[in-house]
């Protein structure tokens, strides 16, 4: 697959261009474009530029509604609700977390639950913001079925994700975002491409069997991480981002790619804390900082070079690649160009 | 093995009764012997009465100080920092989860730190109490090293245990209470008494191999489950209950059964939310309650009898077990009555 590289600033640039010339205000267009760049940074391409394409087509399906405000519906010090009313999820999600900093600064500790979202990028995203005001975040995001309950057959709750980002000292942040699944699905459609089977207990077949056949694995579920407990994570996100928000749960968050008659309806649900409120932050990020030291000087098993903590390949990618650049494979590049000419924007 | 059946009542009676006796003021001997014996209402034995004996060693060596009045060092109005005086878990876990529920429905949500804490029992004794209130919580702790980081090779995190609660209507309440661990360690013990193999994954020997002993398991470490997904879960856990607490993390935390030169100072982490800020909990309610039933509505794979949902199995042995009566071991009474002997209890 023969990849091309851009510098950060120009593939930032364009991704603004084309959402802004889409008609979408100046400041939600970076927004949705700085969610997708960072992605890329991260190493999280399924969730970077690739994306264009498809935020683009729902923008124009009237999917999703670029100049609506996200509006606070109800709220307490601690606790705040907020309708996103449909805009793009990085719009809704920035919004959400700049109100749940906000509450946590004045009262220490706050919880932002949000419905009529859209899907809103990498939980990481959110986390690193925060963490660059000091604040501890814990964010989640329920998603469409693609995964069964233990012990079923079909798709019910989503891969729903939760990231928990925390500062750090002279050492990085911690940052763990993840899926409730096994894997993403990205890796059963690439084992698809290549004819290659997967490793048993990714996902099951429709028929509920377990599979080693990538394709089957598609036409039927990527399965919960650790079993029961991972169907167990994934139902309470549902719960939080969903069912406490009057967002959609279960089937009633809508598939982005496969529904064309109704937004999407995801749900977030943030929680913010001010760590001065528990300890001095500098001693905090003393603490963090022993705490991920002698973590990292354990002793190793046999081959591996390093122990990591969650966001330490994220954080040296993004390091890289604002340096050097993001390669993008080639046929998104083309993509990417037939969205350029469409709106008017060179890649 | 022989099993010997005895009413709820009377063993709780025979639990507050010992520690009582044992110079543990009534309403902390309450607390620790409730946490006990629901624990065994729900099936949770490891974390049962089985556990009077340590609870009661530790107390006579002094690691424990049942008199101690665990007290708010700094709060704001959605944020507590309890140091738990090194009381038992329970007592110290009941007043954070008290002073969480107190400060959620006066500012909507509430966190509640908690440091200088002991062993405290099941995660879904509070969740429990939290839902009689109509209130949301989630719940964690920290705990002695049992887990390597991914890629090491011995102990650093423990098991750390969360659980999540939240009311439902007519359906039972969603309690989602795990260890961060594959499987709990009990299972090793149990393997390696009956000298049977374990399943792989589950455990690495003390050179850091994959192991399916389950005595070089029981020298090594169990493992996180997931993967990196479970370090990770894990971690933040230490995190929260232990580096923001100023508690003990990673090797800070004292092992319960081997260190008898210091308290344990194990740290807790509440999160409170009151329903009602976001929605009527009434209407809550019935969400959940659509939510259950159409989740357990699903199609089974074969051989599957039944959609669970978390805690619905504990449920339901509580209930039974309320009428029939707790089975113990014969080797686990044996031991309470040398225990009762001690304290001039009879069981």
């Amino acid at each position: 697959m023969v990849e091309i590289k851009f510098s950060v600033d120009r593939l930032e640039k364009f991704c603004y261009g084309v959402f802004h010339n889409a008609g979408v205000p100046s400041e939600n267009a970076r927004a949705v474009a700085s969610s997708l760049i960072q992605a890329d940074l991260r190493g999280v391409d399924s969730h970077g530029v690739v994306r264009t394409m498809i935020y683009i087509e729902r923008l124009r399906k009237k999917m999703i509604d670029p100049l609506a405000e996200p509006k606070i519906v109800s709220e307490s010090e601690s606790t705040v609700l907020i309708d996103g009313q449909n805009n793009f999820g990085a719009v809704v999600g920035l919004k959400a977390l700049d109100v749940a900093m906000d509450r946590a600064k004045r009262y220490g500790s706050s919880i932002v639950g949000v419905r009529a979202s859209n899907h809103f990028g990498t939980c990481a995203f959110y986390a690193l913001k925060a963490i660059q005001k000091g604040l501890i975040l814990i964010v989640m995001s329920n998603a469409s079925q693609t995964m069964p309950p233990t012990g079923g057959i079909r798709p019910f709750i989503g891969t729903n994700p939760f990231a928990v980002g925390i500062p750090a000292g002279s050492e990085i942040p911690f940052i763990l975002d993840m899926a409730t699944s096994v894997v993403a699905r990205g890796k059963l459609i690439v084992a698809a491409q290549k004819d290659k089977s997967i490793p048993l207990g990714w996902a099951i077949d429709k028929h509920g069997k377990p599979t080693t056949n990538a394709v089957e694995g598609l036409e039927g579920a990527v399965l919960p991480v650790g079993g029961a407990k991972g169907y167990g994570i994934s139902m309470f996100i549902d719960i939080l981002s969903g069912i406490l928000t009057n967002a959609g749960f279960g089937k009633y968050v809508n598939n982005m790619y496969e529904n064309w008659d109704e937004p999407q309806n995801v749900g977030h649900f943030f929680i913010a804390i001010d760590i001065n409120r528990f300890m001095p932050i500098e001693l905090f990020k003393e603490r963090m900082d022993q705490y991920i030291q002698e973590i990292k000087a354990e002793p190793k098993a046999s081959g591996v070079k390093e122990i990591l903590i969650p966001g330490e390949i994220e954080h040296r990618l993004s390091e890289e690649r604002k340096n050097s650049g993001i390669e993008l494979p080639k046929n998104v590049v083309k993509e990417l160009e037939q969205i350029g000419k469409l709106y008017g924007i060179e890649l």
